[in-house]
């Protein structure tokens, strides 16, 4: 049981668990994304949490590059992406063609989270409302 | 930009950014957690996400132990953390002496998440009310 002390308790914890209805933050990090006819286009880089209500926002997706350098990201609302057990990945209607107009922000850059004009633009190329007490 | 191959591209990102309303979940893993005479407690291990409301339900704070050994894991419902600015951190209502008697598992234990005994004793002992599509 003894755990690399640089990467600390991480990873192979019984507390990095899953059931039918909770999942463990840790364990939606690193899970991959696949387009509607199976091409995995990404991983959930980290997400998202609104500290009032305590709801995720944003899962950001991170796509492409290699050790960071090059990476991109694509924050996406919640909302818009489905647990599939059989891929045991999420699921999110874009192929990797249509993702490079989808909102992303690259590894230098810093998304202004704060901004009504950003979170709207995500919102409305994902066609859902923005969630409730945003703004 | 070169990132440890081994921890990926976590940590010093502007990724995991925080704004007055949003905070990145690897951000929230590692927050310590205090008391509200401002004692360091323990501090945010992992938390966990009910997946169809995508809210948070649970924070799970470690507490003690080295590199892991001896640790132990307090879930506490995410409604009773409150975030001090100036601490840097949560506060919740506990010390390190009634800590004992919270409900708590050790490493090599399992939670019963999907359990309603074991969820409701947490929300008893924290005297909160089970939320809301939890069972």
């Amino acid at each position: 049981m003894v755990q690399n002390a640089t990467t600390g308790a991480r990873g192979s914890s019984v507390v990095t668990d899953e059931t039918h209805r909770l999942i463990a933050s840790d364990k939606v990090e690193g899970t991959a994304v696949y387009s509607p006819s199976g091409e995995r286009i990404g991983e959930v880089y980290n997400f998202m949490v609104d500290k009032r209500s305590g709801r995720v926002a944003y899962a950001v997706m991170s796509f492409g590059g290699f050790l960071g350098i090059g990476q991109k990201y694509h924050p996406i609302p919640w909302q818009v992406l489905t647990y599939d057990t059989d891929l045991s990945g999420y699921v999110i209607d874009l192929d990797k063609e249509t993702l490079k107009s989808a909102p992303s922000f690259a590894r230098e850059e810093a998304p202004d989270w704060g901004s009504r004009e950003w979170e709207t633009h995500i919102h409305d190329y994902y066609r859902v409302p923005l969630y409730e007490g945003s703004f």
